[in-house]
């Protein structure tokens, strides 16, 4: 069919160039575009729609671990972004300033919001008295702008969407459950809602929050053998307790310090379920966050009945809790709508046509098989559920064995350098920050984590040869 | 009991200071909190809660007729928003300016979204091309920054959180149609769901939205007799259609002009609701959008199985659907739990204690009229509902009785002078800008808007004598 050639050979080939490919995909799709202001995305109806279903599975988990939410300003004072010596130098390069407010200009400049701790910690200092008062478990739901000179769309754009947690405890140890907990929080939403395998552990030194005590972090392999990082949750001690002052009157009269967590995840995470998922005729998205999971497409529509039978379908679907669209536009050919649907990576496509309904049948086409069914309309709701289970975790299993297979596990710098060309690399490094610099000077490669399951691979640095640390995963990131 | 008098006294009293009554009732129940930046409010998980309940039922009816969520940039290129002449000269004294990015002076000033009229114009423009696109039906939840010398939590904040929706149409009839359909919504929101009577209208010429061919809005009047306009439509015609280029290729295969819409309300219906129903004991939250619907609170808990029955009570009353707060803190006596619910307007409060265990029964308190009622343990949960929706009913009807009893229909200016003062006055007006005008410098009072229910109470305007042409609902306002 012409239509069909005509969509596919808009999309680059990710074999070939799969910056391309994603770029096409995430245009082509409706996902976003770009906006009059440099670095900065408009996200359409299409892309927002897996935004708003990633947030109400993510903020029922949140709710469920004892969290609320707040709002806190957009604008945070110099003064204040200054006051913890490694966050201002960590994120002072890259915010924007507004200077004047209507007519005048401002006293002091004021920066939109990078991240909220400093403005948060301020309010907690207020907040907090008593050990009555705490743990305190916030979250908040907002735009963050960072100043980037280079962008992608969800995968680094100078503003982005993204919730982040902040919580104050009494203890060291409860700072440091929380920290573990929202991880883990995040790994199964990660696997379980986005269908993506992860490698949860602690960051090195080099690559921990600006201002944090230890940051833990969940990173997922893309299909060109990139890592991306989906999100991370700090333990950040007693550091902004003390510069923001932070105190409790503790069970035993004695004033304390608090100590903190912060954990955050973004738009980004869109980018990242389009590059584990999505193939050469477009996305695939996970049943969970896809914005329809069931294009209901009536063939031959003009036909007696055909449109009344999509209907009732569509509705029996619906009202079985599935998202679906019936698709009833008679200005496109069927052929036409298959390719849009399947470039739009909508897990299931049904169809029914004048023979289904004489046999009682819809055919179902599988996104991320392409395969045909032929199923029977009694049991149509229940059939579709299993289905989308199915596609689930046939996407996490396909996503986990293609991250097996870009891993690989080195002793010897040589083999290092050619893993990292092509996936992951498993591997022993001293812990030395410079020894960490030299390893990224020569492949580009970074330490993304020290995955909670070390494994003692050998007993010296694959870089330096000095005595092992800790068991790192390596890779060039986006 | 010392509890109780030390809460009521925190309060000032509504007919003594209304300003100092919201003031110490925001503040005292928690719901938000002064920055460290002028002019800019922290929501704290109290208030959000309510904004949060607000978003759910307003997002299921704008879906409900259509609409879909997107995500426009917070920033706004100084030429981009000085397209739309009127529009500019409304908005530009009252934006922040970002004017660096990074290390960087950026080139051209960027101002943080005031509205995103012209930011989404822009886009609509690239996306539509022919009447197969029409019409676009999109909304967007964010913040907005407007710079307010004068400013009070909800009500006037330099920040606040709110919906925007924006259409396009392919004629004019359908842009109007839109206009109205929304405010529908919004009415029916307004009354149905934060059970506050509202009065739907068009606005004058003077008060309507800059840019915009005709505004309406709808009006609510507070316990102090002034009025606040709880959200607008506007149909913009195609003004900014014309100023973006937003063109389409009609069936006939002209090239036609789009006709616009945009609509908003914010967090600022919090403050409505507040002084709508709110009395001097705090809060008095209409169910709908109560964070906490009721408080179950465990009377003499050191007794054995009292926590165990209220535990089971608040689980049976969750499974229904009901929002509840189990209060088991061992922290404070009764009688402050009781001041504390009551000042944060939970709508029922519900005391389990031994003697109520042997009765099989439970005692529920309504917050609107701290009525206390002995209910059998059976069919609980749907007593609640029941109660629930009466609460609500009885909220709604005061607020209108209270409307009634404020509001003078005025066919001289003397008695209309009196009627401003202490609330709003139904008057025929001359139409004419400066007469408008005039009545604001001698009474404050504004023109609130024209109801669509006209009615001729007099020939000739209430100020000037000249020939009436509309009913106009004057009031001071917020």
């Amino acid at each position: 069919m012409a239509g069909k050639d005509e969509f596919v050979t808009h999309i680059a080939k990710r074999g070939e160039d799969f910056p391309q490919w994603y770029t096409d995909v995430i245009r082509k799709t409706d996902l976003v575009d770009y906006s009059d202001v440099k670095g900065f995305m408009v996200i359409k109806p299409y892309g927002y729609g897996i935004w708003e279903l990633i947030q109400q599975e993510m903020d029922a988990r949140f709710k469920a671990t004892g969290h609320k939410n707040a709002y806190f300003p957009l604008l945070i004072p110099e003064s204040l972004l200054k006051k913890e010596e490694e966050h201002v130098e960590g994120f002072a390069p890259e915010v924007a300033w507004v200077t004047q407010g209507g007519n005048e200009p401002l006293a002091e400049r004021l920066c939109i919001r990078p991240t909220s701790e400093t403005i948060i910690c301020s309010m907690y200092s207020r907040w907090i008295q008593s050990w009555r008062d705490l743990p305190v478990l916030m979250n908040q739901w907002c735009s963050v702008v960072r100043w980037e000179k280079s962008t992608r769309p969800f995968l680094r754009t100078s503003e982005f969407l993204w919730q982040e947690g902040h919580t104050a405890h009494a203890t060291p140890e409860e700072a440091q459950e929380e920290t573990l907990r929202m991880l883990e929080v995040y790994r199964d939403f990660a696997e379980n809602v986005l269908a993506i395998p992860v490698i949860t552990g602690r960051k090195s030194e080099k690559e921990k929050f600006a201002g944090a005590q230890a940051t833990y972090s969940m990173e997922a392999l893309m299909q060109d053998g990139k890592a991306l990082q989906m999100g991370t949750s700090h333990n950040l001690g007693d550091h902004f307790s003390k510069v923001f002052d932070i105190q409790y009157l503790g069970k035993d009269g004695k004033q304390e310090y608090c100590h903190t967590t912060s954990w955050g995840t973004s738009t980004r995470m869109i980018g990242g379920l389009i590059m584990v998922h999505g193939d050469d005729r477009g996305l695939v998205l996970p049943p969970k966050v896809a914005p329809v999971q069931v294009a209901v497409l009536p063939i031959a529509m003009h036909k007696g009945g055909v449109l009344e039978a999509a209907q009732r379908i569509a509705e029996a679907l619906k009202a079985a809790g599935i998202r679906v669209e019936l698709d009833d536009r008679d200005t496109q050919s069927a052929g036409w709508k298959f390719n849009e649907w399947e470039m739009k990576g909508v897990p299931l496509r049904l169809e029914v046509g004048p023979k289904d309904i004489e046999k009682n049948q819809v055919v179902l086409v599988r996104r991320d098989s392409l395969e045909k069914l032929f199923v029977p309309m009694e049991g149509l709701a229940e059939t579709v559920a299993g289905l989308l289970a199915d596609i689930h975790k046939g996407l996490f299993e396909k996503a986990l064995k293609l991250r097996e297979g870009m891993t690989t596990t080195c002793t010897d710098f040589e083999s290092f350098k050619r893993g990292v060309e092509g996936g992951c690399v498993r591997a022993m490094w001293c812990g030395e920050r410079a020894c960490e610099d030299e390893i990224k000077a020569k492949t580009a490669a970074t330490t993304r984590n020290m995955p909670f399951e070390q494994e003692q691979i050998s007993d010296v640095c694959v870089h330096c040869g000095m005595p092992a640390k800790h068991m790192v995963v390596f890779a060039k990131a986006y």
